[in-house]
């Protein structure tokens, strides 16, 4: 079995701990496995390098830059390499370069158009364990790009795909996806398999295991994701196909989101494409829009809310102002929370939605707006209800069963 | 005009000490002239991932380790280029690789084999200010390599050579090369210009400003070597060919070494081939032999002393073990030091050596071993007397005029 394991900056944050992800390869290839390991920079190296560029320019060079970043990750590619040598295996180091890691000149967030995996597969024909320095590749031109932040994860879920590897665990230092926030929720249970869909709804609100980035790669090349610690043994949870995951749950886990605000347009004229109007504006100004709901109009008039990253409050402010004469009112409320149940099995069960209602109600929580997905529910509350509707919701769907 | 500026580990050890080369090298392009930069790691930084990759093997595996040390090189040049991108400047870093750097595939102590100047000579014409990656390079394959202490000197010489720039300048933190070493020999002046054959006599005994591996390159491709200091703005020493020097001082410095040991063997028998046999032993041994004096024999005797390396001793007596019956006894002093006059000038001028044993007559310093070349007599003395030897000769060459 062909295994990829990438492991984050916290596990190979120091020499003893690169020692012990040493170890773990070892373990994995000593089972009879091939082994190609992906690893970030040192926890802490990336910021620092950043940190020095930013000293000499508030907006550094982005080729220099990516010249500056990728050392990082070669650095501790070859301390695992030495690491493995020492303990006998053939171990050797490869750069982006090496693994043949081909992107776009998009400097600083590249994206890889190809790997070319002959190298990689000669050298485990020839039982080499294969020590990939992630985040970074070579345009065709030869030029050092990396791949942004989180993007470790897209190598290994890159290199897996191209290797047709059986998994690509990708190691932190938590145990995988949980049900819910476990410091919001102590009942919240790990989830032992999930779909790529149901990992992307809870990745974008805030369970930070995974970038959605790496899901969507993996969903695109189905590749069996495994996220787990390097820090214990557990079992991890498997991200993948739909159709892998035999016992469905109908709901899977529940998401909170504390980072939107909540725009609303009062008496907005309805008429054809005011809508386009407003949502150009905002998207001309890279103005992330999330949750969107408008009322039926009546009397020529429709009211119109959506939510926003509260980041960009004050960005939106600018631009909404030459909508204010046409308009009775702009609200911005940035106490609020977008709680989420998501799940698969919505799909096919009904009811899903009015028991979460009826769950907020229980607890006299006001619901101010709601949106659906085929596999997410979401719902927009006041902010200091966030964690006690998080419970009331894991409690509802028996989500500690 | 073409320079090649070199800054070495010190001169950019943080931050601050980047923006004052930045100055440096923007002043040298206002100047008119097209530059390229050579840099080393922060000072530091080569130490700390060395020390890393000790923390796995004693001997980590050389390719690794090049991947690893590679990659102080590689951020400073960034850094650089940064720096002067954000001064107006057109700059742009390169790694050995993207200088066109093949070295042979000696990982770690690579010698740098051709320089294809196409692309720097390209970036050149663009106006563009180069800022190379040094003490690295790639093996045709396109292995990384790292080219030993000292590399990034000979980086710089390298690039020179192939460019035919009119001049290398080495910076580092001293201001050139002495008639002697000035914490010796207050009165010691800086040398203007020294042919490369007395840099590398001086080079090789103490006067470590330059490593004789650069000189010999600069030597063998012509190239005019400047060192001089990143702190200030005193003119260097210019060491180039002995033609270019005008006025050529009979001496032009005294050298002192003090690591170095005395090795006596009393009475060997006065054999063909008894030479050959102890210094082919010690070769074997990897014991650098430096001075030998072998004096006549008589009745079928006679004496050999030489010197080698204070570090070597437990070693050498250990090669030497097997001689002990052939000879009356072999005596170890590692209390000597070596002092030398270095200066062309003496190829044409007779005289010089007896002044030398004048002046340390004067001073009641035995002389215990001579050894001379074209341009330098070396002499063994007790080490107690070594400064003041070094301030006699320095006085009595009149150096200090």
């Amino acid at each position: 079995m062909l295994v990829v394991q990438k492991y984050g900056g916290t596990s190979v944050g120091n020499c003893e701990r690169i020692q012990n992800v040493a170890n773990r390869v070892a373990r994995t290839k000593k089972g009879g496995h091939r082994v190609v390991v992906v690893v970030s920079a040192m926890s802490g190296e990336t910021d620092k390098l950043l940190g020095y560029a930013k000293q000499f320019s508030e907006l550094p060079n982005s080729r220099e830059l990516d010249m500056i970043l990728s050392s990082g990750e070669r650095v501790t590619s070859a301390l695992l390499a030495i690491a493995l040598e020492e303990m006998g295996f053939k171990a050797i180091s490869l750069s982006g370069r090496g693994a043949g890691m081909v992107t776009d000149d998009s400097h600083s967030s590249a994206r890889i158009e190809h790997i070319d995996p002959t190298h990689i597969n000669d050298l485990l024909d020839k039982d080499y364990i294969i020590v990939v320095a992630g985040f970074q590749g070579v345009t065709k031109s030869g030029e050092v790009t990396t791949l942004g932040r989180g993007g470790s994860d897209l190598s290994a879920v890159a290199l897996a795909g191209a290797l047709k590897a059986e998994v690509c665990e990708i190691y932190t230092d938590v145990d995988g996806v949980y049900t819910t926030d476990p410091r919001i929720e102590p009942k919240a249970k790990k989830i032992e398999k999930i779909s790529y869909d149901e990992m992307l709804e809870l990745a974008s609100m805030g369970a930070k295991v995974l970038q959605n980035r790496s899901v969507e790669l993996a969903k695109k090349l189905t590749v069996n994701l495994v996220t787990r610690s390097s820090f214990n043994d557990n079992e991890g949870t498997l991200i993948t196909k739909e159709e892998e995951i035999m016992e469905q749950p109908i709901v899977s886990g529940i998401a909170l989101d504390k980072n939107q605000a909540r725009v609303s347009i009062v008496n907005v004229q309805d008429r054809p494409g005011i809508a386009a109007d407003i949502f150009g504006a905002l998207a001309n100004a890279n103005v992330n829009v999330d949750m969107i709901v408008q009322t039926i109009g009546h009397d020529g008039m429709t009211d119109m809310d959506f939510t926003i990253p509260k980041t960009e409050m004050e960005n939106t402010k600018r631009v909404l102002m030459k909508f204010e004469g046409s308009v009775e009112a702009i609200d911005y409320d940035a106490e609020i929370a977008k709680v989420s149940i998501v799940g698969v099995g919505m799909k096919s069960h009904s009811g899903v939605a009015s028991k979460a209602f009826g769950a907020l109600a229980n607890d006299n929580i006001n619901i101010m707006m709601i949106s659906t997905s085929e596999i997410k529910i979401s719902m927009l509350i006041n902010a200091k209800y966030a964690e006690l509707a998080v419970r009331s919701l894991h409690d509802a769907y028996e989500l500690d069963k």
